[in-house]
């Protein structure tokens, strides 16, 4: 058996998340079925986590095992002649058995995208949030800093079965690595999408997180408390207090709308 | 009562095109609901042409009449917050009673994109039409401009009842104005869309037509004749001899597909 690591990337807008749901388009399902139409085999690949409805992928990470013998580059091109456009697959390897798209990823990089301008560009629908009214984006960029090093997540991780799925241990200790708002093109580069040039370039308020892990809805929970600091509602130094109560309760922000959401890459 | 001018800004891939149909979600009838809706009228806007299902829009005009006082910019507003987030209202303009969104159009502007890469972005799927094979560009470029002037385009427009709709006359001849297919971001500049910025700016070749009109299916069937002519499969001599025949069935090219193309500007 080789065990394959596949990347892969995804327009979230199409499906109800990752992970396999009776009945439900998923991504994982739909990539199980490609691969049974080239293998003959049914497995479920393993992603790097779990991305939830509406949620896109610049280059998620899923793994599994074939006994097939077909040649990495032809597995890819396969693929994308099954796979639906809304999925593609980028790269296939073959790696170590001991490799594990989730237990092998040492960090992971999230971005989220806010359009600012008074009407979103149709074609930017489904892949930005759009909030046009005012924030004040300099206390956004300050909380954001406060947020890199090691804390426990447990304010920002929701409150539901799935929250110690992805590390499968009880803690929700992570070290966040780096975490910045951006107006500039750099911080996201890759998932431009839609609409005029000029414009998206103007419009869009850029999230960028890069850390150890990351709790179900973290980043969207933690983009909700920064439009809180944004609007006022909420002060920067809240950010400390909330961190320390350990508790989703203490923390008044809603989860931030996924379609703004992207994995954008997973490092092993 | 009132003559109002829209400017409207739709994602194609989620409509039945442009006209209203029993049953079908159309731009049109998507529209003249949110219209009921502001102004408690029920008026059927008139666009300045058709556009097929697939087909987008950066600024497609429509016009209507309403008794209705509501300023022009809360009508922006209203619209924007009743119709899908796939229709964006971008501008309201009263116009002079003789003005009339199709017949008092004296140019209007398409552009046609096509993805070159060998994989193409899932967030560009609905937004261009991806052909990675050979195509040879030198003779697509020479062949555009030749088919700038005025010229009978029967051989270029859909065989249907739908033909003649957008003039209202039985002539077929046209004038193009500009013709050119660029590898640039300059020719059409407004339509750019999700996926990896490099990418995007290395492996789109498009087509920009400005013309004083255009038949049913015309750009697509251009578009599907210049394919033919980068493939090898058909000379640009060949163009010259097809606009002649004044027939449809002496053009062998397929109607290239409606993700492709976007209606750019209509002038008056």
């Amino acid at each position: 058996m080789r065990n394959l690591k596949l990347t892969l990337a995804y327009d979230g807008s199409e499906f109800h998340g990752w992970q396999v749901q009776p009945g439900l388009r998923t991504v994982q399902g739909t990539l199980a079925d490609a691969i049974a139409r080239i293998t003959g085999e049914q497995v479920l690949p393993q992603g790097s986590g779990r991305t939830d409805a509406g949620v896109h992928a610049l280059a998620q990470v899923a793994t599994f095992a074939t006994a097939s013998p077909i040649p990495e580059q032809n597995l890819v091109v396969a693929l994308n002649d099954i796979l639906p456009p809304a999925i593609r697959a980028l790269e296939a390897a073959e790696v170590p058995h001991e490799f594990h798209a989730r237990k092998s990823a040492r960090a992971k990089t999230y971005c989220y995208r806010i359009y600012r301008g008074d009407i979103c560009p149709p074609f930017l629908a489904r892949y930005v949030y759009h909030h046009p009214y005012p924030l004040d984006e300099d206390a956004m960029v300050r909380a954001a800093r406060m947020l890199e090093g090691e804390h426990d997540f447990t304010s920002f991780a929701a409150v539901d079965p799935e929250r110690h799925v992805e590390d499968e241990e009880r803690s929700n200790v992570r070290t966040v690595f780096s975490s910045r708002w951006e107006r500039v093109q750099g911080g996201c580069a890759q998932p431009r999408a839609a609409g005029p040039t000029q414009e998206r370039e103007d419009h869009e308020l850029i999230y960028t997180v890069r850390g150890s892990g990351f709790l179900h809805h973290m980043v969207r929970n933690l983009v909700g408390a920064f439009l809180l600091i944004g609007k006022g509602t909420m002060r920067e130094t809240d950010l400390t207090r909330i961190l320390n109560a350990r508790s989703r309760a203490a923390n008044p922000a809603a989860t931030a709308p996924a379609s703004g959401l992207y994995l954008v890459s997973v490092e092993y």
